[in-house]
């Protein structure tokens, strides 16, 4: 079928790219015009034959939301607008609720597969009305993998960003449980072979995974992992899904504990540490600096000759 | 070769089973006589030729620490011991070197994959000396599952005890992480299809796993979970996971939160938590019931009319 | 000074009195004629000499946005609101902006102190302009304790709830730490005095605090805390605490653990743990309903007798 | 009445100084001979008449464990030996044990106070047999704060080192949840005078206490807490109180967190977060560095121009 697609950066060219080979045609813009097909997104909307479906793939926020926002004016009642960036689902609802007032149709899609989708098929996560999915069916059909996995119509309009976040959520308990696991190895003096014991997890262990395929073709490049500082950043993801734990009343501790390891980790200095030091001198009164933990006899008494 | 095993039941049973298949010799001792080659330990070791090795596969603690010392007395120097349960690594130290002064070799091998083991092989991790380890390579090769991985031998003695606790440190968390993220979909009403939502995560995902794919057979069974109650027990070495830690000064939030999680969801009422609402009743003093957190302005005021 | 009072519940009514002690001239309205002066926020605004000042002390949320609103409409330049309910810090930016577009000032206060307060007075925490502040000194005098603690001008519009609502985030993880510490010892069959145990701590330790107190008070009227469930709601502040420190990217572990186990202690039962509960069913395989953790040799295993 | 102490650094020897004052004969011995009163601990047992009581007051672990047997050699059956240390009360069990077994009693007592216990007195926690605290109490009379608390006699032999592990324990809790609080508030912009908050919050809050008395003690000495690096260790008992919970399966989320929190303040650099940005790198495939959460479209895309 025909899709228009704005933005044709690493996951939306890839994506038309997937798409022209299923047979389909694609429009894309994209503001840097070595790749775009069009001049501006008046033109896009003009090349395609009503009901149209247009793709958005720009980062989230503001820039998602004035491609929305564009689209809103230069489309017609009939026409469809699918968001397959990393929006928050809230915003998914009200965008759709904005286009849903001009008669305009919207789907979200949350999208996994990062630079192996263009072959291997991108993981298709898909909120809104029944009736948009289903013309849109042929386009997911291309992307998605081969075989019977890789999509889902998880719900409403941001159904498919909410499924998205939590996934990624997954994704950084899942991270920070190899890298617990990886520090706990090496801080012991028995183990002396730390790659080789994780590359040996890859069969037969309840552990094998892709993130655990993906460490194992890091620890081959590079050992001790000494190339890389242990300095983690977080997407908008990781942090709407706290926040929606606490929406929801969810308790979340593994993942809101791989958020909050990760925000530690871009610290240089801990101000809630600086307090928790503070408390420890002034145990001491002002006479001395530190006597251990405050009330610990002896931490500076010698031992008797017995 | 030739393998004593001490402990034919579910696992040893069939790892027995699966040494016979390639083509070793084993004698199978269990105190269930409708299982048991022989009628003793002692007369297990008779049956074996010098240099022995035996093979045991009993529960951890006692039982172990009970067989390992039986079998000081009865192994002469040159002989080796593997014992290949979930042992604290802690125990495999102290029995090596009890061994080691009778001129005994130990070596220990965590063993991971279940009731899948006999035929798809055991994951193994395995520590002790290069010597020991050399000569049971034969039957570390017929355990372990086809293919370059699924065994190593990660350092010295009691070292493939420790990271096989490590691998199912690893493990709860992961387990915690899809159980998170579940009740985290569950609870929002934009979607509606959980299970469905699980399945098509099984390609094309960051997080597509082992235990993803457990967690869909178990949806595919039971798809709102119903049969269960959200009750789980724990091992010893999900517990010694978080000991080493605390010993080692490593962090490990999210495995620790797994573990706690675990330790509360089998509580009827929590003694903690009767103290925090022992406190939240406090702050509306003696007058009344409760204020809310206590300082709460205006909880059981009405809004005015405005 | 002059003030108008809007909210007469416990906290209103009862700092109207105190106001009033201390010789200010309160005019109260609640929608509850029967403690109102006024039978309007009409008339309210009309019984006060410009230049106003109205504190507004109802739920927050909707009806103090209702409340601040309907203030908008009927005070005139110069004329100032307190907001000094739970409000979230959001919303105060949001009121501070709205009045001020009709030139009216505006200052949120966080308010401690619950009942303890018409006696002992409220510890009060302040944002706004400082001209505003200066110009509601004489309130803030006659509200807070005696004494040179109780009253901080924090900062800017926001910063009074702002640094309240951190507040009630450190009460949670104190409580949560009293809760924890009662529970592990209440755990120990060596101890067979528990609530003897947290009287003594009042005096000569380093966590005597007022928290404590109130807790010995619950242990006094009832030892083993029977009466309680362990079930704790939680404040919109604990929340909002959490999600200041995802939107701020601070790592607040021992919060937000506070925050998540009072929403486990409402659970009757948890979808995460039966996933965890399903996962280690599935370890089993079809055949069996569990072995422990899965690849838990021996766990069905009688030890030999040796 | 008489009492030994062998251990007279600045809790033995204020404690023998608090003794005296409260007329009691204290003999003390310390291999620092400039304030030891006799030459070794056997001269000490011979200047005490039976039955007699020694007061052991130095190093948790090997150098208590020495101490107390050199009493079992010394001492007759009838005496009574106290471990007033910070030991683990699991050790207290041992030596409890070893003396019984020749007719010397033992008592563990766990004690808070610092530096200020000379003057106010400490608070004392106290593990045993009912006849031995008895013989007692005139010592645990005067070295207790004046008033009816700070005395406990809490259980049996380990009892009193168990409860005042876990005290620290809520201490380390209710540390972090101040430092926690601390890094959110001076996180905010709305803030601007983030000591004057802490030191307002004395009077009239929820969460009054000593740690707060002494974090503004800090907080008025170094208002920005320049000084101290966010660098905190950790003394046995936090990590005692951890393993105590895995043991019991008693879920700690808050004091583990805390105690974690610490352990991560003392790495330059964390081997975990080096495997969480080695995956992080690995979502990004050979060809690129980095794309975000591995697939996160768009990341590199410059939104179009709409």
């Amino acid at each position: 079928m025909e899709l228009g697609i704005i933005g044709l950066g690493k996951m939306g060219g890839n994506m038309a790219e997937r798409l022209r080979r299923g047979g389909h045609t694609v429009v894309g813009y994209d503001r840097d015009t070595s790749v775009s097909d069009v001049g501006s997104v008046e033109e896009l909307v003009g090349r395609l034959a009503a009901p149209r479906a247009v793709w958005v793939m720009v980062p989230a926020g503001q820039p998602t939301a004035d491609t929305v926002h564009r689209l809103g004016e230069v489309l017609q009642p009939g026409d469809l607008v699918i968001d397959g960036g990393n929006s928050h689902y809230v915003d998914d609802q009200k965008h759709g609720a904005d286009l849903a007032a001009k008669g305009i149709g919207f789907v979200d899609c949350g999208v996994s597969g990062g630079v192996w989708g263009l072959e291997n098929g991108y993981a298709l996560m898909v909120g809104g009305d029944d009736d948009n999915v289903k013309r849109l069916m042929p386009i997911f059909e291309t992307l998605k993998p081969e075989g019977e996995f890789g999509f889902v119509h998880s719900g409403k309009v941001g159904a498919g960003h909410y499924v998205k976040m939590v996934h990624n959520g997954i994704e950084y308990a899942m991270m920070q449980a190899f890298g617990e696991g990886y520090e706990l190895i090496e801080a012991s003096p028995l183990v002396t072979k730390v790659p080789e014991t994780f590359l040996s997890w890859q069969e037969g262990t309840v552990i094998r995974s892709w993130l655990l395929d993906l460490l194992n073709r890091a620890l081959v490049d590079d050992p001790e992992l000494d190339d890389l500082r242990g300095y983690a950043n977080d997407s908008g993801e990781g942090r709407w899904t706290v926040q929606a734990a606490v929406e929801h009343a969810v308790p979340l501790p593994a993942i809101s504990a791989s958020l909050f390891a990760r925000f530690a980790s871009r610290q240089d200095d801990s101000p809630a540490m600086r307090v928790v030091a503070a408390l420890r001198k002034q145990f001491g009164g002002h006479a001395v600096e530190s006597i251990g933990d405050g009330d610990s006899p002896g931490a500076d008494v010698d031992p008797p000759k017995v």
